[in-house]
């Protein structure tokens, strides 16, 4: 296992390099947390569609465990159990709209990795940079379990447990654990444990910060141990489910799905399941007594677990829905874990936004009326209270507004309008308005891939290292 | 499935203009006999590991069920669960011994497979021929269910069902059905169903000839229907148990399998089975209630059913063993036949050698003594006396011989001692030597592999056509 060793250290030394001025060591976190010997235990895969553009270059890498769509290449990199997806990469002649350019694309954008250790973590979407295009680069980064990489390049950095970037470029930062940013360019900078930043320059800025003693009940990382806290518990607990639909080569789906929907090969399904028209049920997701609703979706490691989703919702990846009723149109965030318990339901009324990051974790039944906005730690009434608002009234804000540990400026009614424009897009790309004929959508798209796996050298000095893979068209 | 329909039209083409001279027309036999959709069914797979050198591409082909070891490149053919090797390929600076040449190889040699359909077809060892040595060339050709390409390059030939070229280069020939040719190079020849032939020019001359009549009964081609008879429903009543090993990633091994030996993932375990050490088993075997002894190998295709193996005996490819106790140092050549019943047990005496191609189908018991050569087809003692000859006999001809149907002319004691010399080498190679520390072969080398899947467009206009596959070290 040599070369897998020294491939380690050697990234484990460029994210330090890069991270200097911040004075910060990855090697604690890192060091020791995946078992040299488990990267060699899972294969990876990578699908073929017409669908979507093919593309693969693997060189001196170790994939275990990562899932593939589209164009990527990976070099020099330990990938272990990532999602990866290409297939909303943009294509050759699209144009780009960034502000007030309208900017080509010359080639069909690739992921490009390299140089980097990502565990369990999300890398999706496409590179909303309009400085770099083609190129959705992810280089010298280290990202811990979970965490989400989505639509946001990284030279440099260090990602926290549960910690997702979203639409945002990022040079030598290091991310907390379950904190949230979305913040357009970011540089040099460490974000705190439990941040929820969404800003976006000139237009608006909503920042909350979670108390951090209640934080580290639900996600807390320590130099030197593996992750811990509730949230880590809740994931663990279910990775048994996961083991059977990795050890078979095709798998029967055990409910209903309509021919406009689709539920992922890689995806568990128990109990009674009920998949409405139109719905995207994406990899590695849980659906335990779910019932999804035309045009529902949920993404990558979403886990819905005794609960109605009544339509066009969105669940983005990472989100967890418990013991939940979710009307209409109500979209939950990234990584959010949203638990009511069986004798008291969460009811989320329609029109609801449920920001990233959020934790709803009740003993009493709790209801968030239609058209809220919902953020940070809620575990009663009183929680609620400081931590949502109605859409409605938010949209009037055009200065300034504190609300509990949450702190907003700005244009309210901009920020609302940014929100929902976001959840039409991805219900759309998802395939929920699939009219039969038109608005196809991954739902639609994604029925039929082959998937082929890939495994790394299983002894000698090149043990855990993958070959040399190329695929094309 | 627009591609492969033109691809197989455009083999067909290629391979009828080259067989143009002796009036033969492949259409009719191949013609609907795989559906297209059929081929979009099966996944190929390639082996990882650090004995085998690693070198894959695969270009506008489709390789269902097909298996790649070592060197292989694959462009514009249909391998249809092609039973594909490189692990005796010839490597850079070896030294190739052709009767008083020595030749260097300049190169790893890679096996070459261009335009061409093959199906279920062994392509294995190395090309024998002194004038490719780095090239394993099958170009133009087609050939059946079954059929043996063993160290034989091929341009523009149609191989017929359960056929064998061995150590042969062939040009525009036509190979009969069960025919096994095994004679240095032969071109513009259409060697009849059920024969047996090895010739090595000057030294000696080896030819039998199946009864028309009877061979039907075992392996019958009509145009424009599969290929029939008792070989072919043998084979096919036992397809189902196959299915399961392709259908997991990892399989449990069902019988104790002793570190000096391997069992390939891709075989098949029945009943009370018992591995030897050092004992050898190839993919796609199939074993059942069989006891192998020390250094016995079962190769690829081979069937071993209520049998005993005694130790350091060869089943080559395709071979098939039931209801009989077979002693030490025995060969049973390619493809053949060999059926005991529950009372009426065959037994094949000590050193014997059972010519490529031969069917013993008995009602009542039958022993072949020890040190005897058999071929042809037996059903009884009776025959056995017109097709079998003790091999200190034959070593005594010097000219020719007259044995039933077989034709002998030559050195008897050459012919023997090439059979030896070859049975010495095939044990050697799959590590029947093996003594703890030296003379690894197959057996020790093959026991750690990582296979990776690879399949073909699930849909679209190259429904069934795979990518572009690139695999380096």
């Amino acid at each position: 296992m040599k070369e897998i060793e020294k491939l380690f250290d050697r990234i484990v030394q460029r994210v330090n390099i890069n991270l200097r001025e911040l004075e910060y060591d990855v090697n604690p976190y890192v060091h020791k947390l995946i078992p040299f010997n488990q990267m060699v235990k899972f294969y990876g895969f990578y699908g073929v569609s017409p669908h979507h553009p093919l593309s693969f270059e693997f060189r001196n890498s170790n994939l275990a465990g990562s899932y593939f769509l589209g164009r990527c290449r990976v070099s020099n990199s330990l990938l272990y159990k990532s999602d990866i997806r290409g297939d909303e990469l943009k294509k050759e002649k699209d144009l780009f709209q960034y502000q007030d350019f309208e900017i080509p694309v010359v080639d069909n954008e690739e992921i490009h990795i390299e140089d980097s250790f990502l565990i369990k973590t999300l890398v999706h979407n496409f590179s909303h940079d309009p400085e770099t295009l083609e190129r959705f680069f992810i280089k010298d980064t280290i990202s811990m379990n979970y965490a989400n990489i989505h639509g946001a390049p990284s030279d440099g950095c260090f990602l926290g447990v549960f910690s997702t970037v979203d639409l945002t470029t990022m040079r030598d930062c290091v991310i907390g654990n379950f904190s949230y940013v979305q913040a357009g360019e970011i540089s040099h900078l460490h974000i705190p444990p439990g941040t929820v930043w969404v800003r976006n320059p000139g237009e608006f800025n909503f920042y909350y910060q979670y108390p951090e003693d209640k934080l580290n009940d639900y996600v807390f990382l320590a130099a030197g141990s593996p992750p811990q806290g509730m949230l880590i518990d809740f994931v663990e607990d279910r990775k048994d489910a996961f083991q059977r639909i990795f050890d078979v080569v095709n798998i029967e789906q055990s409910v209903d799905v309509p021919s406009s929907a689709s539920l992922d090969r890689y995806s568990v399904t128990k109990g009674h399941t009920t998949i409405g028209e139109n719905v995207l049920v994406a990899q590695r997701a849980y659906l335990q007594n779910a019932w999804l609703g035309k045009g529902a979706n949920v993404q990558e490691n979403c886990f819905i677990i005794n609960s109605r989703l009544e339509g066009n919702d969105v669940t983005a990846h990472g989100a967890k829905i418990i013991e939940a009723d979710v009307g209409t149109m109500v979209f939950v965030g990234f990584n959010s874990f949203l638990r009511g318990r069986p004798d008291s339901r969460l009811v989320i009324g329609k029109d609801s936004i449920v920001m990233p990051h959020t934790i709803i974790d009740i003993k009493e039944p709790l209801t968030i009326p239609p058209g809220h906005l919902v953020w940070g730690l809620i575990k009663d009434e009183t929680d609620l209270a400081t931590n949502s608002i109605s859409i409605e009234r938010l949209s009037t804000i055009d200065s300034r507004l504190t609300v509990g540990n949450m702190f907003f400026e700005g244009n309210g009614a901009g920020f609302v309008a940014a929100f929902q424009e976001r959840i039409h897009h991805i219900l759309e790309a998802n395939g929920a308005f699939f009219n039969g004929a038109e608005k196809k959508g991954h739902a639609q798209k994604n029925q039929f891939i082959s998937f082929n796996t890939i495994q790394p050298y299983p002894e000698g000095t090149k043990k855990g290292m993958f070959p040399t893979i190329v695929i094309q068209p």
